[in-house]
């Protein structure tokens, strides 16, 4: 179902998606935004990259490009590997010319990416949506750096979810033989809401101000970050994250569980997931909090939380408690800014019902 | 007017009035709690202090004691100089002893203290209350050990208030002659407004809450605790009870202004007077969160900010985000904990007027 893959975006991300879905046997087109173009520089020519770790070999692309239309004409999947700041722009340069029977994946989704690609679309005028697939986390922990892919974890357990819900039967096997790791949820609402970032990012960064202004990649993010009062603060946030779950009628299970089942950490208690866990002891800090662990994390993955709290009754003391403290660190009012919320997202104003009846069907109820 | 004093907790705020006061020639009696009578050890048979410093010399006291009744009678002059969690256990044990004309001043008074006092006194069936005054700040950066006392900074500016105000005409002079860098308020609310600490330690003590936990008296709490992202959060905060000052009719500067007067800083900028300023650059950081830094200057100081926010109809959204994640932090819920508000001052229900003219006439208004 899926031979001729767009990946779109040519970061870390994309480049392990690319490397690994063209050593499965799939014709691949890479594709970046022109102002990224340094990112393709060093495939363009050769059109080759070299995966080393979980993925591994000498993968050949189709094409690498930064003509979109080039990247995505015939292919069936478009993989968008990108920032959730910058699903706004991708949304809106493929919105003429993305075709209903294409299938869109964010990885990651970042919590309602594919709800935000949705309204962009009808916005835009796009009168038959694409098929829409929202990724709870990216697949793979890599770092790319030209030809070079390294891919420290293939991740083994990822939830995804369709939008329209019921078009999950159909098109799930295709993909999950490209990911064996793929577990289906109900809707991407629930896929987006077992990405872990919101919880775990905004704390250690929060908790770590003075320290990460000051010391940036000499500081070990989690190692040197997490303590016992940043783990009860993660904690704290986990539980309004899965209580919105659990009032949505989906199931919840604690984040530190998921990074075990995801190969990310060995231990499921919040202190030592974080602090101990392999996937986490090495990663360095940013040297700024002018970073998409505020900007993504906070302006937009809490302050979902908090509009969804306020929809479905669930108090959200602490992620409106990060949304206010990240504003003032940052200087930027996330509130204000509403980058995600059920009103940014053109979902306002229903009825819990009404939203999960959209998330199955695709169609707005009138009037919405 | 005040000859013989009676210190109220003897540890270095309290050894530093007595040796100061004792040093100016007044009759001075150190009390100390049964429980702590160690800080008594030394000076119990001596009777005497040694200053150096800002305060100098060697002082003798007329009596050290664990005895409440012997310390506080014939004294015009009740100096309490203890953490804000102890003021409800002295205002207690007071509450049997305390004669009306004696003045019992609050060293610090730690916003809002003097209060407590007042509605313990009466609680307790006290029917005439004594004066009760609030300082703004402890008049002395200081440690003491057995002995010894060292006076860093005698402060050269504290504001104090009388409750009832109309009293502060009466005895200001005898205060402004003990203390040359007193300044009147209007009110003992004003001046506790004029106490810096839940607008500083709060935000330097969260946004460093991993590095505290794990370095300790490593870390300089200030030198590597106030990065560019924190000064922001303490300026937002310090907004906040600003706005809280003016908003009942007082003045407001802003709290690193304050610093520069009273000796700790030489700049007025948010960044440099706390990074830099002499009176904070070598002090060393707590190694718990267990600690007056949240339990007093959040669960009191905050916590009454937004009590006195929600009643003047000042937004104080950001001493609610810490009152919030302070609690995360410590596990302790300090909403439900309620230790300073208009509520457990046994002033909610009041209009604004009523309260401003209840502390100038220390006489609640019917029905209150």
């Amino acid at each position: 179902m899926f031979d001729t893959i767009a990946v779109i975006g040519a970061g870390n991300g994309g480049k392990a998606s690319a490397a690994d879905l063209a050593l499965q046997g799939k014709r691949v087109r890479l594709f970046e935004l022109p102002e990224y173009a340094g990112n393709l520089e060093a495939v363009a020519q050769s059109r080759r990259l070299i995966a080393t770790g979980a993925v591994a070999g000498e993968a050949e692309l189709e094409r690498a490009t930064t003509d979109l239309e080039a990247a995505i004409s015939g292919a069936e999947l478009l993989l968008v590997c990108t920032q959730a700041p910058a699903h706004d722009r991708v949304a809106r340069i493929l919105a003429p010319l993305v075709r209903p029977e294409q299938v869109v994946v964010l990885s990651p989704g970042s919590t309602g990416g594919t709800l935000h690609f949705a309204n962009v679309f009808r916005q835009m005028g796009v009168e038959r949506l694409p098929i829409l697939v929202e990724l709870s986390t990216l697949p793979y922990g890599c770092r790319a750096s030209g030809e070079s892919v390294r891919v420290f974890v293939k991740v083994g357990r990822v939830k995804y979810g369709v939008l329209p819900g019921r078009e999950t039967e159909r098109i799930g096997p295709a993909l999950e033989a490209l990911y064996p790791g793929f577990v289906r949820s109900e809707s991407v609402l629930e896929a987006g809401l077992n990405n872990g970032n919101p919880v775990i990012h905004p704390a250690v960064t929060l908790l770590n101000a003075a320290r990460i202004e000051k010391e940036g990649a000499a500081m070990y993010f989690y190692r040197d970050g997490v303590s016992p009062a940043v783990a009860r603060a993660i904690e704290a946030l986990d539980g309004e994250r899965m209580a919105i779950l659990r009032t949505l009628g989906y199931p919840a299970q604690p984040e530190p569980l998921t990074c075990v089942q995801q190969g990310y950490a060995t231990a499921s208690g919040y202190l030592e997931c974080y602090s101990q866990g392999p996937g986490f002891i090495d990663f360095r800090s940013p040297d700024t909090l002018d970073h998409r662990y505020l900007h993504e994390d906070i302006g937009m993955g809490l302050l979902f939380y908090t509009s969804l709290g306020r929809l479905l009754g669930v108090p959200t003391p602490l992620s409106d408690a990060f949304v206010t403290m990240g504003s003032a660190l940052s200087g930027i009012d996330y509130r204000a800014r509403n980058a995600r919320s059920l009103d940014s997202l053109g979902l306002s104003g229903m009825t819990v019902e009404a939203l999960k009846e959209y998330l199955q069907s695709g169609v707005l109820p009138p009037g919405a």
